[in-house]
């Protein structure tokens, strides 16, 4: 019941229908905690979390809880025969991530990986002109997303670095909008808003190129500070034109005066921007667990981002352009 | 427990800190009703509006009744000492509105009416950039309020006609805007959409213009017919510039081809355009009713507002501009 | 070759094939014009009008002079059988425009009226949209248009007041974009940009309201002074759709930082909004006057505005809606 | 006189002040150009180019005549005495590029290369932006340049490839707007348009990433067909913020229905989005000329990006990212 945790249970209990939050385990938990469970009609909560995956009126569980824990809970609870969302990534080990997915595959569960942003409106609308053929045969694909403001050092030291943990959301995002699988991945970066992510091995700003099975070509741009707000902007382009968005913004009020046009920023941060988002994919779990149809983003949509990301972090040490076939399956 | 209760329910239980709903009343009170009223927590329900105003564990009320019932519910609720939230308008009778806010004023309670525009992000985001001196003295306010399909003609009938119904909003929203009282109206109006307005001495198509005592114009144009959505705009004009807003769209993407950009369409009506809005507006009436400090839209801006539409009403009759102290206050 | 006798014919020179020019008259010829006449490549100037109409070379005529010289210049250049570009108002005395229309009718040549704002790209474009039948039937007009500074008090006092020598533009417009012929009119104004305005008995901000034969409504706004640049936009609304424009902007960056998004202003005033459209006007009567095609701002376009404006005159001064029969014809 | 030369040629005669064209050179010289010439007033043409580096009332010549003859021209003209404007690129080989600039140095006359697009309003907003300090350190640069359609092949083969032909005019924007010289380069493209590129070692599409000496990072994307129109964008993250301009739009009307809302296409060409830039960069040629101020795009500046199109052709055909200390200078 981190950040995370409370967000989608809080979703779940006021925003998501036909879907109801029986328990809610935490090692932590305490009486904070246990208060805002109550706040949000949660009925029961538990420090062990096996009380979950034993649960009888358990149809399905959020795993919200820290990256190392994810494969294993899934494990648990693909044997328990629920259906799983998992916040991404699900593990950074590709070897966790495959036994993952094939228990969950054995089992028959349902397993949806939290790329929330496949669920953001503009986003989606941008995949859906692109999918339906509008823009005849892709060429291209370019992702903008860009933090208002850098973590602490403390966070970029356990973060996995830039492209398994920030990046790996656009990794996700090109393979939805492109419709197909990156082969071979470039990745430049450098350290511009802070000296000390070179300490973790890191770099704050990133340029990653991609070619796509389909012939497409793919570009990334991300950086760890953009102090106008959180910067989230696709495009595809096509034989026939070009999808894209742009950002939302916290209104739509404009002052003209004679220094110019002023207008309201982007929302702040992935909180904000993808607020709607957040319901809409526990809306999209929820239909997937009780109807039995595919879920929007799939445990190996899960495997294949941190693959990318795996070749875009060679490629930057490498200095040279990695095939995807270099990354283990 | 109509559809605006509902909404105010759900939002209350769902999505508003400090508050909950303890009692809730409706004369027609059936088993879908009840239904609805445990899925969102309400605890206890009842055909009797009485025991409200009874509820000794009732801070505050939300009255969502039809409009012929408001003035009598306020002053009901007044006399238990209850803080007030009215749907608009409080009457169509000025007699009647009076009485209310006098007995609102007596008892020393809260009175917040339902103007959910001033809460809306965009129009907040104009009043402020007037309110706050940038735009220099105030010269012209302009409101365009469209809604995408007209009502059943059942509807129309009963209405009150498109002043008191639909425009209502909007001189509310001139009063906001400029920050100063109407003094003279003129209206104009014709039948466009439906020839069947004029069956109910009504108009679909309406264009009111305004003056006010600081001396500013205004303008309002209303129709019942916008089938690319809810277009609701505002600009205020002033020495040193003017503020406006835009429409909020479906979504902010767009697609680009050889027969030229695509964008969508405006949020389809009020649930959609003022969803936000409607959370906001009853956040503001919790702060109000635990700190004591001013609602946000106070019975004299719904007494004003009906004073303004009767107004409108007199010149569209009259084919003159009538001045508002012809309008008993 | 006052400042837009040296517009249209630096353009005609420079910017419109298959015309030049062969001759120029002005009565206070000096040698600085000359030295402009020379620099366009005018070959020949002078003081006396009479040569144009005389001139055995000359196959239409630009009337550029002062209004007061309009009608007079446009018989006198029918009646020698030269096709006729002149700037609005043709006059402010209906007889006088009349007899100089009937002139041209009865000689048979061409006249155009300056209503640059037809040729206007984005106008042309809402325009097109609502002739073609895309918003199916008219519902309503709407034109903004607002000054960036208000002239000094001199020119107000030869205006002929705000209707007359603002609006006149505006009363083309919305003939233009209605496709229909004003029937009614209400005007409101005041005195809010400087109260000097009112020594000439003149208003320096504006509302006027009209009502079409076709059935549909109307409204336009004027004010003297906006200090963000020239606020021209029109807006036709229909039972199918909307068309509308905005504003063309200095440049189309944006700076996004921690305070907001900052764009330019709209271009400041005629010269630089309208700087295209004086070229496609003068081009497009190159082209009437070759082939012998309708004008696309008539004699009868010209005559309609000044009616219009007598009304809005009239209906300022009576503080009522006055019919357009009330105006003679 | 060829298309470019005639649209310097006209500029210049109809749009330019204090300059005019005294004699105009053509190989080639015909009817048709003679009749072009005299439209535009060119007093005098000739088959004999050596006759302009003579002429003695020449201060200053455009060369727009083929590639291969721009160095040579170059050096005599500057041996003349003669103040140069150039198209782009001054050679495509370094060595003649180095001999023309080293003997224009020599010589003490100016050079001005025709980097057309820093003269555009847009581009110039986003570089004032950054080269004022507004967006703080400059992280990233981002150019997107995607012309509506594929020359034919015939145009191709000699068109020295996508880098030389058509990038490097965004090699010279990215080195305007981060104010700092490329230190790599990393080039990906793929023949998506018309596999026919690859018949002449070219590619269709294409991104590039770069290194800046201030640290910051760089990505171009182009592609040989985008059938919306001309996409031209350009942005400049910083740590303060960020400055990005959008496409030219054919006019600002859009109309809203049912389906959406529809908006008019970019411009479609360079033709028609530099335009003004055109005229723009005319003008500011003609003040160095006259006032001896340095131009705004040096011969230093045609060099460099040169050695940019080589290092990027270098890197596709390599597969490796090259620095730019390969390329000889």
């Amino acid at each position: 019941m981190g950040r995370i945790g409370k967000l989608h249970g809080s979703n779940i209990q006021n925003l998501v229908k036909d879907a109801e939050i029986v328990l809610a385990a935490d090692p932590y938990l305490n009486d904070q905690t246990l208060e805002w469970a109550q706040s949000v009609g949660i009925p029961r909560c538990t420090k062990d979390v096996e009380e979950i995956f034993k649960g009888p009126d358990v149809d399905a569980v959020f795993i919200c809880s820290s990256t190392d824990t994810h494969a294993e809970y899934i494990i648990r609870a693909a044997k328990a025969g629920k259906d799983i969302f998992c916040e991404k990534p699900i593990a950074t080990d590709l070897g966790q991530i495959r036994e993952a997915t094939e228990t969950v595959s054995k089992m028959g569960v349902q397993l949806q990986v939290g790329f929330v942003r496949r669920f953001d409106r503009s986003h989606k609308a941008v995949h859906d002109a692109a999918a339906s053929g509008r823009l005849g045969k892709i060429f291209l694909v370019k992702v903008c997303s860009r933090d208002p403001e850098a973590p602490p050092m403390s966070y970029v030291e356990k973060s996995g670095g830039i492209f398994m943990d920030m990046m790996i959301h656009d990794f996700d995002m090109v393979r939805y909008l492109s419709g197909s699988e990156v082969t071979e991945v470039y990745a430049t970066g450098a350290c511009l808003v802070d000296t000390h992510f070179a300490d973790y091995g890191d770099v704050d700003t990133a340029i990653v190129t991609l070619r796509f099975a389909n012939g497409a070509l793919g570009v990334i741009d991300n950086c760890r500070q953009a102090p106008y707000g959180y910067d989230q902007r696709v495009e595809v382009h096509g034989e026939k034109g070009c999808a894209r968005d742009e950002n939302h913004l916290e209104n739509e009020a404009e002052v003209l005066s004679a220094g110019g046009i002023q207008s309201a920023k982007p929302t702040w941060f992935f909180l904000e921007r993808y607020n709607d988002a957040f319901v809409e994919e526990e809306r999209r779990f929820v239909r997937a667990v009780l109807t039995g149809e595919p879920v929007d983003a799939s445990g190996d949509d899960g495997l294949q981002a941190v693959r990318i990301a795996k070749a875009a972090r060679k490629s930057l040490e490498l200095g040279r352009p990695v095939k995807m076939d270099e990354i283990g399956e």
